[in-house]
């Protein structure tokens, strides 16, 4: 029997249309879908990728454990995503040792902070895999924004409102653009830091950036503090750069 | 006469399969295909997209006007490159005025680091006009690798290695993730800043990163210093982070 294979299958920032042709052509070739999933919920990659699944293909849910009561930076929290990445891995290396192709189904690009490099990292070294380049979350908002985000010799920085107030004013001001994610409740900090470092006056606040439902304003026009997690901040570099044309 | 509408159409890092369902449908709609070119060359962005222009359609080669005499800080070449931009977003006008739909074909990432911008920012206040994002190319460079580039609170940035010796050893050692562009004849100064910052062990060199004949090797196994003009260096962030997996 042959050895089955793993695919790594971009399926682009939310509109199915930003599938790729060879995303397609993934889906239909694989015996086994695989995607992640918050326990009780629709998975958001299966929902953008569903036209193109064959009919009774096997499909394989990968439900993130329920860890809201543990902090993300405890053992006890890294404990649990790490036993379930190994018993996700372990799910599909069954399919792969059985000869399956097995596609899991990322939102964006799978190597672009991805949930699929866990599954990579455990199951590449044991089994053929191949990765299949997706559209990035943050490309679909400045696209959909319409909006040139970085040009010629821009430094371009991607950066977590995680960070501390003043590490955040001082890497903005360093780099000519700059996209600044899972803004949530960090965005009260975050406007601090955009004054401070003098791009406060650029930024666009993005929720759901390629849905039907996009919120896109700029920041300084956002009247309350209100983020969800995956919100973004666009800090565009070129446009007020020497040179730019108006 | 209704007005005509201005597409820039990603096209992908190179393999004409990364192409996503959107650029092929408004390849396949538009009255007008535009593309950039070196003269006396063809061009890439219409090599990967071949396959889905209608027959008959009308094309509109713009050629990068000649400027190798000219060093790229001057002001004589600035003048040069933005006489050329306006003469073609003339073109351009022209057919848009006329009612037509004109896609621009862009390698990559319309938004990100691409020519089209130089048109966009001239047109988009006057026509109505919308970007189909693409998959960039050091995405492709990433995804062909099999390498996992950022995750979790991860910075990453990308950097041009015309950047001075020291900064770019600065921009290093604070990224936890990195892709440093137009290597060409910086790579010798690169290699010292990798060293300085501690990262040459973990880049990773690329060329042609999403063709056929890609060429993938760490940096510290590539003998030589010659690289092309369009080379890379990745500088995978993860899988050396603490918790991350083996």
């Amino acid at each position: 029997m042959s050895a089955g294979k793993l695919l790594g299958v971009g399926v682009g920032p939310g509109d199915p249309e930003l599938m790729t042709l060879k995303a397609t052509r993934a889906l239909g070739e694989a015996d086994v879908i695989a995607f992640f999933a918050k326990a009780g919920n629709a998975s958001h990659s299966r929902a953008i990728a569903v036209e193109h699944l064959r009919a009774g293909v096997t499909e394989l849910p990968l439900y993130y454990p329920v860890t809201t009561e543990l902090p993300s930076c405890s053992s006890g929290y890294r404990d649990a995503i790490g036993d379930f990445y190994d018993r996700a891995a372990g799910e599909i290396a069954a399919h792969l040792e059985a000869g399956k192709i097995v596609a899991v189904i990322c939102e964006g690009d799978p190597m672009f902070y991805g949930s699929y490099m866990h599954l990579h990292t455990r199951l590449a070294p044991r089994f053929p895999a191949e990765i299949v380049a997706g559209v990035s979350g943050m490309s679909g908002c400045w696209s959909a924004a319409g909006m040139p985000i970085a040009q010629g010799n821009d430094v371009f920085t991607v950066l977590p409102a995680t960070l501390p107030e003043a590490e955040l004013a001082r890497r903005l001001a360093e780099a000519d653009a700059a996209v600044v994610m899972k803004v949530g409740r960090h965005l009260p900090k975050l406007r601090r830091a955009l004054q401070c470092s003098g791009r406060l006056d650029r930024a666009i606040y993005v929720e759901r950036g390629t849905m039907a439902d996009a919120k896109m304003i700029p920041l300084t026009a956002k009247p309350d503090d209100d983020a969800p997690y995956f919100a973004v901040v666009l800090v565009p570099g070129w446009q007020t750069r020497p040179g730019a044309e108006p």
